[in-house]
């Protein structure tokens, strides 16, 4: 078997995303996180910066689940319409080129598929801390707070729509601390295991441009 | 930071064991998981089948954690007795010399120590399934009905004595997927990232002759 698609599933500020980046551009892989948010975009008509919030979220907080906000789309809600365009948009994707996708529950949507490879990044709460503030260029007076609240959302998204517990090691074929490996580090261990599992290496285009 | 020790957790048929024990023998350390059952057996005077069965277990639906059945320790029920003294073993051989510890909540016991490199395996049922009747030799006519009952008690226990949840990413530094690494290839890729972190290899004895 040799590995066409990568997931990379992460806490927020685990660095995951650079190192889905790094991982995509070694490989030749395309690179889906922001370039996924762009075509969810122009399919549903929301705007980027919509979809970027509502997209990994849902739960009974969030007003737009709430049944009044989501007559438009027969019945269902904003989020739940977002969840099945962006779950077809990944399934259209894995089928294209050999690819890195970046969070989006895309390790529940492909977790039959042989030709993908399930990767979740976490590190410790300093330094994701520090990450969100100074990399991310959030603004919070707590960002340990900012950090728990959006691993809750992440993780009531995640059940809602999986029935799975977002984080638990089993849902991922490795788990990596990005805290202990460093970002580097992190990305190397996932393209020598992708090298090693066989990796249908060089087919995929370029990644892309997406910073 | 040298690493000297590596705790492996595991669940039940995912091969942690035997991953442990190569990776022991190919670094020099120590192989604690049958001998820290007999250090236990021999400091509290209970049998090792004993100590076998409920070194890891804890929970509501066990008998021994009544307290009726408990005040022979000060109050302490029988696990909650044992628990502690494995801990006090745990730490005192984890200041011995270079070590792999199976199991018994030793990632959490020694969570905050640097030089401890915390790993989980995993696999998936099918493959669990099959070990646990062919490998381990469980006389059982449904496998898998074993297997999560298993899952559920090292869940329980963890949770009890750690107040976090068992098998979630965030509590190892590396979570692999056995099904897909193979047992050597799981070993390998384990003992490659502890040489990749330095390892104060050759430092310890032989691995215990468990076997």
């Amino acid at each position: 078997m040799s590995i066409r698609i990568i997931t990379i599933s992460r806490e927020f500020g685990s660095g995951g995303r650079s190192i889905a980046e790094l991982v995509a551009k070694e490989l030749g892989f395309a690179f889906y996180d922001k370039a996924l948010i762009a075509k969810a975009a122009e399919r549903t008509g929301f705007a980027e910066s919509f979809i970027k919030e509502h997209g990994e979220q849902r739960g009974p907080n969030n007003l737009f689940s709430l049944p009044f906000a989501s007559s438009t789309y027969n019945g269902m809600s904003t989020e739940d319409y977002l969840w099945s365009m962006q779950r077809s948009i990944i399934l259209e994707l894995a089928d294209k080129a050999p690819c890195v996708i970046v969070g989006r529950c895309s390790d529940y949507i492909l977790r039959n598929r042989k030709d993908a490879f399930h990767v979740f990044i976490h590190a410790n709460h300093e330094d994701r801390a520090e990450r969100v503030v100074n990399q991310y260029g959030v603004q919070t007076n707590n960002p340990l707070k900012t950090i728990n609240e959006e691993d809750k959302k992440r993780r009531k998204n995640y059940r809602y729509y999986t029935d799975r517990e977002w984080g638990a090691a089993d849902n991922y074929n490795v788990s990596l601390d990005s805290s202990l490996f460093g970002i580097e580090g992190t990305a190397d261990l996932i393209i020598q295991m992708a090298r090693d599992l066989g990796v249908a290496e060089g087919e995929g285009p370029a990644a892309d441009p997406e910073e």
